[in-house]
């Protein structure tokens, strides 16, 4: 996706949130038209109308799992492509109208996601607090600067949006936590493999049968690709009828994922390919021995001549 | 779990939602003391606790995927165990306060998982109508009778806990969704086999590595033992790290079930065993040849004589 | 290898055996010049040498097994290749000199192989006759007919070579015994594929570890190939060092056979092709969905695509 | 078996061979009776009838390979049980009668497997002498002592017993080549297992199909059971019908191979148990995470608990 000047990105909202938080990190962020959307699928629907060139929606936590509508949304409608992914350590702030001090708190809002990640942290803190589901931190930070809500569970950049003050910051019940955003645009020519990459696909099973999974997985294994995540997902079309929502190493440039596609492409009901794009963490996979590019160029030539020759080149 | 009178059963509620419904088709459930509990971790809580006897939770559903909070609950904490399960499909009413036509409807709450199941319907039939999330879907029917929210999409069910009406019902997205809930106690002796029965369990990796999934699914098809579903889940140490949740067919006392378990337990860290359980469609499972009972202990015998005499026992 | 006038064929000889029978059933031998070796290589070489178009030797057999010496000679040396499989139904006639009767036979020669098959047919008819090796069934005709021995184990149609009568024909121990021929030539462009062809081929281990095995069959599994016959054999260099030498279903060209091929390449130390060419039975093999060429084509006509656009062709 | 004194031990004879050299190396055999057979269907019938107690057979060669007709033998009729096995250098002289030179040497006579090692040398030594096949080198010694030929291929060992005279000793065209003998007995119970074992097996499939070797494969290989030695045999019954012969890593009173075993055992139409005895090498073999005899023990204890309490002892 081209970062040129007046660049629109859309990001799930509203404004203060971590999504934020997370498109700012995009260089070409710092030219772009930013527009919060309501939901998930509203801000990649935007992208597939041209609304906007890209958007930032979360993907996965490394304490709450998939970000399940995230996933439903790529695999489903008019084809859409990931061409990045941020990573964003979580550390939530309590945030309070300015005035407000800890025995005052009677009340915090937060979303659902954010309460699980300080749920131990409020109970042993402010044991006698109610807490109440909001659709979004911010939106929790919202309802607290409109007295809704004595205190909210959100990131401490969303107090400024909300003129509210940081009652405490760093706040969480497990260290470590990352949350995971990706871009999103319509399909294009991937970015170019810089040789620590990742490959996101859909993969349906046609005709469901035991040992569906371990097919899709020895696809992988025996090209030596690794995956990073693998996620089942309804269909549907009643339980116990999945497809395959997947993260594995490398580019869909390089051959060894380019065959393990095209196997998954003749034993699957659907394939759909959700981009190839540099690791946020930049470490190349480990590439076992005989599966890296070289190793199936050689293969391929040397099929080649023993097709036409009966033996390789030197014996002829 | 025995069903004796007075056994105290409690579940997701508020009372009115389809968990209620779902705990009242468990026969033990006619003369029991019925709690409903805010939260899934509640609901469990007071199990492991004593307070309930067992507790009735949602699982999954055939168009939202697994209920993670019910999962991960499930997956750490004191042992529990599965005992039933019961698939109830997913049909939602409108409901309003009498007197509110189809007109007057401006706002309508749900649980978004309420909502992800009528969102077409809600769209080609109230365009205008403004949604909020609620709690629960009884939350949502709370919020109508106390005049908050026009309208609630709900079970019809729930219409008489909060005094409403059923301004339309049969309300879906999808044909066929159904949600599949598990009655959970503490941990005892497993329910008979009855020969269509599932198995729950928790697999976490020790040394996350490519291959690992690959490993768990061989332990499994090796024994001719099938998957009925699987969910990766984060331990909460990081992106990548994964445990797995899953449910397979059989009973732990079938001899391939007990097999493909002592498998997992030896290549994975932990194997959290969540309960052997009737089959809610009472649908016996393919088992292959060499897999039955009864190959497995005549492979037994055999060997036992083998180990003794060095041959089988007609040709000593 | 061209069926000109004038092609010279080599095969194991002497004159007189099943290997003769064997040459004489490829329709370019009616024209051709053909000349018995001593041996399997000796008759190899003459191909090597360009002594001879085309050599027919003995591949395997459905009592016996494997003829090492000619997997063995097809691994090592200069490169060979089958262009043709021919089957001949095993059996065998008792040859003696004119005048020799049933009392009279109180030696029996024949080569070990062809002692194999009638062994109990021997013991049974001939319990008191003496049995010896000999190079060749075809060299204990010659023997028989020097005086040395009283009969031969041999082809019925090695009696007229050597001037003997057949005592008994059709002798075996079990019905249905085949032999396997093979047609080798100089390595040149396959004969085209014909929906029922096999490839031969050997595939050497490069770093000896368990699941070495496990890891070539995967190769074909995952791409549908089925595998007709494999051998382990000793590379020459301590016990536990194998190279295996493999028929598998299908011809280089068909897509399934070049991929695996191609995998083998990669993770062998060294694969050497050995021809495809026609099944002598004419069954074409079951290609299992997924594996056909039409589907290895779209598969990767749809990576073209992705690779390109990052989405299929309708959807751009 | 038992290592009384008036033990009776078969070999493959004549005596002078390699086999009788594998016999001497076993402790019991220096009080006990010797006997050649002609054949090893012979040797092995005299234990089966009880004629001997125990007979030393040649199992694979490092150049060679498989020994079929003992791989057949120990496959079919009554069971027989591996007790030890043998590992000797290959390693050849070349016998004369006394006063014979070089240059008398015209015809050289030998077993067709012991030409195989010395072919080279010969050619290069000895470029104008004529070889002839030998039942066995033994023989070939006795031929020439006999005077049929000038000079014997054989071990050093057998100059004594024909009263020849060793004009080259240490010939061989490969360094390191090995013999395996084995030592057979009727079945018994199995010798303890040494921590560094070896267990033999023939499995045979009941209903051949694709994929069928690739299963038997991974019974072994999902309980780390690692295989040394794999052949594939005819059954007698059609070309591409086969059983496999088998050599395994460890013991069968070790639980892996145990379980191993028994899934063959379900999987396969029948599988024949050969023997567990020492390794000759005395290397115990790599025992991957999980596959210990004590992980084995601890899996099965956490079953049988979870299958009474439904949790691991320490929550009840």
């Amino acid at each position: 996706m081209a970062a040129v000047t007046g660049a629109r990105f859309g990001y799930l909202g509203p404004a203060g949130t971590f999504t934020e938080a997370a498109v700012r990190q995009v260089p070409a962020a710092a030219d772009a038209e930013l527009t919060p959307y309501d939901s998930v699928p509203a801000a990649l629907e935007a992208v597939r109308r041209g609304e906007c060139d890209a958007a930032m929606v979360p993907m996965e936590n490394s304490l709450e799992g998939a970000v399940t509508v995230t996933l439903d949304e790529l695999a489903s409608g008019e084809p859409l492509m990931i061409t990045r992914e941020v990573l964003l350590p979580v550390t939530f702030a309590l945030l309070v109208r300015p005035g407000t001090g800890f025995d005052d708190v009677k009340t915090v809002a937060s979303h659902p996601h954010g309460y699980a990640q300080v749920r131990r942290w409020l109970a042993a803190t402010l044991p006698d607090a109610h807490w109440t589901a909001a659709a979004s931190n911010a939106d929790a930070a919202r309802q607290v600067q409109a007295g809704v809500f004595d205190a909210a569970v959100a990131g401490a950049f969303a107090a400024e949006t909300y003129r509210l003050t940081v009652l405490v910051d760093g706040v969480h019940d497990i260290n470590g936590a990352v949350t995971r955003f990706v871009l999103v645009s319509r399909p294009t020519t991937p970015p170019p493999a810089t040789g620590a990459d990742k490959t996101s696909l859909v993969a349906a099973i046609a005709d469901d049968h035991p040992g569906a999974l371990l097919e899709v997985l020895e696809e992988f294994a025996v090209r030596g690709v690794n995956l990073s995540r693998i996620e089942s997902r309804p269909t549907g079309s009643g339980l116990g009828r999945y497809h395959f929502s997947i993260d594995c190493e490398g580019h869909i440039m390089e051959e060894r994922v380019g065959e393990a596609l095209m196997g998954l492409r003749r034993i699957c009901g659907s394939v759909r390919f959700l981009g190839s794009y540099p690791s946020a963490d930049g470490v190349p996979p480990f590439v076992r021995s005989g599966m890296s590019d070289i190793e199936f160029r050689d293969a391929a030539s040397w099929l080649a001549i023993i097709r036409t020759n009966g033996a390789p080149e030197n014996h002829i």
